[in-house]
């Protein structure tokens, strides 16, 4: 692969397949690069001596292009593709479709396609594309929509149509971009490829996009980390449902991984995500024309006090939160405004404040440094006109370099001075929430910037062992492990309770004796799932009654079922789960995010509140942290309602340990400690041979992928 | 008060306060009456001859008019409206400001005001209005906005200046309005009155409102609930947070409820409640213009997938669900599209669909039982025009009568054909998530339509005796009631545990002789509320033990607080808690909605994870269920995790006479049963002689008016 960006900045187009037909692709391509590009265009055809007027070639070799856009039919794309590689052109859009979206046939001549990028480093978009644009040379090498208007923003998109609908509606609106890319099948190129590119390009303000997957998950976030430290990331990630996924999936064959391990990822990535096209460019919008916010403090002006209202509702919905003046603010406002004014924030200066009072009470609020930002809002009056109020709002914008949002309460006047406001990047709606979700954008992206990410632990751990215990899957029939898999934490560091699998009575009385106090004892047996509901379970039991316990347990596994594997009986230390909390940590592997963990309150808290926090491993100790705090239940676990608070720092480690275990060891597609007890605080400090004192794993079951871990195993 | 309805079709209307002063709103009022009023205009001052043209009379009774419109000064605005009365004008709108938004002195004129209006029996809108408008007659009685144009939207609003913002931009969108009234402070006529006048009219398809607060909440829902048996109602309840909440106080001086009383309350009165303007109009528009769905399932029909995906995301969002077409749907589907189309919802009728393609797609899942409403996306295409996919929506609307709605995804061209679907009163946005929300709200119209609201049932209680006890904070310094008002439970027929109040070692003896097993003894005293923390609890008492522990507990009491007041010792049956689960029923009376009846389980759920549910009292049967029905933890009431569901008929009973426990007592200002247990089902058969088997209140707090209680001891 070669340099991304030079995809845009080609001089010499070659159009393979182009043709003067009308109501073709070939031709549209052609007549939309005839528009408005800067750079030379090359019609490649050998039927033809001239398309549209312009001398044509019979082959790409003869082009001499730096960008080839490929239309012609499917049985011979291959053909045309490995003209360009030895053509020497570099940068390949291929327009045409029937690859993966298209049956058997179409994968295998999408792998072929594969093989022939990585043979001559090909930067291949497409299949099945749209086309890409870039503003700069003025490029549309699309066969759809007119040519973007020059802006800061640059777009891709899995769906093409979407494209050509919003340069319809964005060149209408004054909206303008700067590259713009129809991702198609994602063959060679993927989502990963231009962030990485637009992260790097100074002329992309904002990066935008509508998505229907994202193809590999983990460097999909890394990239994005590098990219939002100073560029915004704005996508709508469609198929959140699972109705919606399967509609994704027939349409692009997108394989849509699970929205939680989306919601996750993304904001691990530190992408903001757009519930829709609206919030798309609302949010678009602003972060390419205004200034980030010091402070989410709000100061609100408006000559009218239901809309005031209405403003601070949603300011009390988003993260922002309504500016407290200082004293000096107050007075000076005082001063100032009518006496009928309210000078506490929602500033009313009401509905016979004319120009000069509204410039007055923005400035007056802006040089509070309580105030983050400022939201001006204005109903029509007699004594106001928009257009003014618009000038005004850019004047002290420019005076102070603090962030402004308005909305102009009105029809067509309105509507006329919110686009003279976009000229100075200032957005405009009619709506207050629109505003505050707007205002609320740039304060998330500028904790976005400020996030800094840390390097996740690397534990000290026995991955040799480890690797055996998941290995004795191979000479199994099931590919589940459950309680005789302990060690596997153990292994990595994670306390479990004292114990053994044991394979008789007298080994049972051995192991129970090393045990202070009763134990429990259950039966293990991959084809046995409920054991409780067998007897297959001794909860308390005395060091006198092992032998018989033992004896028992067998003798109930063999009646309820003759021909289970028995691999034995566990004898393990009793964990009090009186004092502790029980918890459970998981995860199970997305197809494109990879190791899912999650964290919740064991029971009633999981599976019946759903009250779960998850992240994409590898997970650093402060993403280990939140999602200990961000379940509702937190509270609990830090002591509500009188209880002592229990060892969080012990969950927050073995969350930690289990990201390295899952990352370490890719065979491992699910994995839950359930129930992960953890105990009051002073019970951990006290016990200082556990790794991480006061939590315990008192059971564990997994699904292991045994190709994968052969795989692993030969690495 | 007289037929409200009549403000609206004044034939003659009288401007008490008119001038020709210029920036007046005098003249201001007057110009607007003259600009498209069909009825007479008669200006009222006895300075002028003539204002703007029009002969002026010095007195209101030389007007012979049937609506004043008052715009003199404040001081001298009561003998206006008094003149109003004496020359039997019915109909006054006082557009002065200077009331209770204005200090005492204002507050008091205010009071003055409703007493001339209940004598003359005035239909009085406002103080501090900015008028009215009926737009059948032409009539803008208002000194702001230009008139609206004519149509079926009746728009009542506690912000005048967003009148002015929403007629300013709805003329330029081409919505039109029937009626339009500012109701400024409300001081006689407020929003109940408009909504049932409104309800009544055949022109009005749909009430819509901006609400800071409502001023009766029971007449309201019980107005609400007929009126919306067949007009829809969408309002804008601004001051949801307690940041807005507080803003809306300082505007116009209502006192807000608690917003969970106007979820509860909105909700139970069939309104549609909107969280911003757009949705207003979104929802009043889709309302206004479309049939009600049958069925909640959903067509989408598309030219492009990935608006497809969105739209099904929306939809999956939403309480809408995705349409299965029958096999004869997807048989036509497929022998009329292209191959390669989807004929699976969303049906994706690919790019090169033309306008006969679209139609006949339309066509074809319309006539599917199984669909209820279609979506139709579009992506600008060369193919097709948007007017024309206008025009074949609203021919297939008119064929099938089904509601549609669109979204034309582009620029003008999108827009201009939008316009001209909303001459057919067909939706149309760019965006899908706003095209599902418009059909959600038609079919969420629709399942308010067919509601039946139950009567709360009335139970045989003991009403002397709950007067009675709660009589008894009279004789004390506190208002506060706790165990010793378990009575008032029993008396409204609640199950308590056997038990008594005892002051004696021997009356200790004897009550818990009476009860079978060992008994819990509690401190009595309104002084001491952590009875634990002190040792004022005794559980599992056996009856030898019983008159040690009374001596016991009185000392421990003593010690603490020699001074407080000590009510006794109550000796109680002992719950079996292990078996139940604590419920919690609560009450708080809301300054608006009255009696807030809550619901949730007890712990943790209530106040670490507020899993809570509301309704205002009386509720019946059904709407008690609702509440245990729609916490999250209702699966554990019903036996979640193998767990023995309990007597969730007994909670539901419990709710319904604490309903009219409150209800019967407006002094009741709080109250909680906490816990009440609800026991497994199978104890509760076996107990007949409990009211309600299977629950039992184990101990009440409530807080009672003092005054109040007089008041209605009085009655």
């Amino acid at each position: 692969m070669g340099v991304v960006s030079e995809l845009f900045t080609a001089n010499r187009v070659a159009v393979v397949g182009a043709t003067p037909r009308e109501g073709s692709i070939g031709r549209a391509i052609t007549r939309n690069l005839l528009e408005d590009y800067e750079g030379e265009v090359v019609p490649v055809n050998p039927n033809y001596d001239e398309v549209l007027g312009i001398p044509a070639v019979g082959d790409v070799d003869d082009a001499d292009a730096d960008l080839a856009v490929v239309v012609v039919p499917p049985s011979i794309v291959i053909d045309a593709i490995e003209s360009c590689g030895e053509a020497g052109v570099r940068n390949v859009v291929v327009i045409t479709a029937g690859f993966g979206e298209a049956g058997a046939e179409g994968a295998q001549r999408e792998r072929r396609l594969q093989e022939i990028a990585e043979e001559y480093e090909l930067n291949l978009v497409g299949p099945n594309s749209l086309g890409i644009m870039s503003t700069p040379t003025g490029m549309n090498a699309t066969f759809g929509p007119e040519n973007a208007i020059p802006g800061g923003l640059s777009f891709m998109s899995q769906s093409g149509a979407f494209i050509t609908a919003v340069l319809d509606w964005a060149n209408d609106q004054g909206i303008g971009f700067k590259d713009v890319v129809s991702l198609g099948n994602k063959a060679v190129l993927d989502e990963t490829d231009f962030l990485r590119t637009w992260g790097d390009d100074e002329e992309t303000d904002v990066v935008i996009g509508y998505l229907e997957g994202i193809e590999e998950g983990r460097e999909f976030i890394d990239t994005a980390r590098e990219v939002t430290n100073d560029t915004p990331v704005v996508l709508v990630k469609s198929g959140r449902t699972s109705a919606g996924a399967q509609a994704a999936s027939s349409h692009t064959g997108t394989l849509a991984g699970s929205d939680r391990a989306y919601e996750a990822g993304l904001d691990q990535a530190g992408v903001l995500r757009a519930e829709s096209v609206q919030e798309l460019f609302d949010y678009a919008g602003v972060l390419a024309g205004q200034p980030l916010p010091e402070t989410e403090d709000v100061a609100v002006i408006t000559n009218a006090g239901g809309p005031g209202v209405m403003a601070t509702d949603a300011i009390g919905d988003s993260d922002l939160s309504m500016a407290s003046f200082t004293t000096e603010t107050t007075d000076r406002l005082k001063e100032s405004m009518p006496e009928e004014a309210n000078i506490h924030n929602p500033v009313d200066i009401i509905g016979d404040a004319d120009i000069d009072r509204f410039r007055e009470a923005l400035e007056i609020v802006l040089a509070d440094d309580n105030v983050g930002s400022a939201l001006v809002l204005s109903a029509p009056t007699a004594v106001l006109s928009f257009d003014d109020l618009a000038e005004a709002a850019a004047d002290v914008q420019s005076d102070t370099g603090l962030p402004i949002a308005t909305c102009l309460m009105g029809g067509d006047d309105a509507r006329a001075a919110g686009r003279q406001l976009q000229e100075y990047g200032i957005p405009s709606y009619f709506d207050p929430a629109r505003a505050v979700s707007s205002l609320d954008a740039l304060a998330r992206f500028r904790r976005i910037t400020e996030r800094e990410y840390e390097t996740p632990t690397e534990f000290d751990v026995d991955r040799e062992r480890a690797r055996e215990i998941l290995g004795s899957v191979l000479d199994r029939d099931d590919n589940r492990l459950g309680v005789e898999a302990m060690g596997l934490l153990d292994a990595y560091g994670i306390p479990i309770p004292d114990g053994d699998i044991v394979d008789s009575p007298d080994e049972a009385e051995s192991v129970a004796r090393g045990i202070e106090g009763p134990v429990v004892m259950k039966i293990v047996s991959p084809d046995i799932l409920h054991k409780s509901d067998i007897g297959g379970v001794a909860v308390g039991v005395d060091d006198a009654d092992v032998a018989d316990t033992y004896e028992d347990l067998i003798t109930r596994a063999r009646n309820y079922q003759p021909d289970a594997d028995l691999l034995g009986v566990q004898v393990q230390e009793m964990v009090d789960l009186e004092d502790g909390i029980e918890t459970i940590v998981g995860m199970n592997r997305d197809p494109q995010f990879g190791p899912l963990l999650m964290f919740g309150l064991g029971g009633i808290f999981v599976e019946v509140l759903e009250d779960t926090a998850f992240r994409v491993a590898p997970v650093a100790k402060s993403e280990a942290r939140e999602m200990t705090e961000e379940v509702k239940t937190a509270p609990l676990l830090r002591g509500a309602r009188g209880r002592d608070p229990v060892d969080v720092d012990g969950v927050v480690e073995t969350v930690q340990r289990l990201s390295q275990l899952v990352t370490d060891f890719p065979a491992i597609l699910e994995l839950d400690i359930n129930p992960l007890v953890a105990l009051p605080e002073a019970t951990g400090d006290a016990d200082e041979a556990q790794q991480t004192a006061g939590v315990t794993a008192v059971d564990i079951a997994l699904t292991v992928d045994p190709e994968q871990l052969e795989a692993e195993h030969n690495d």
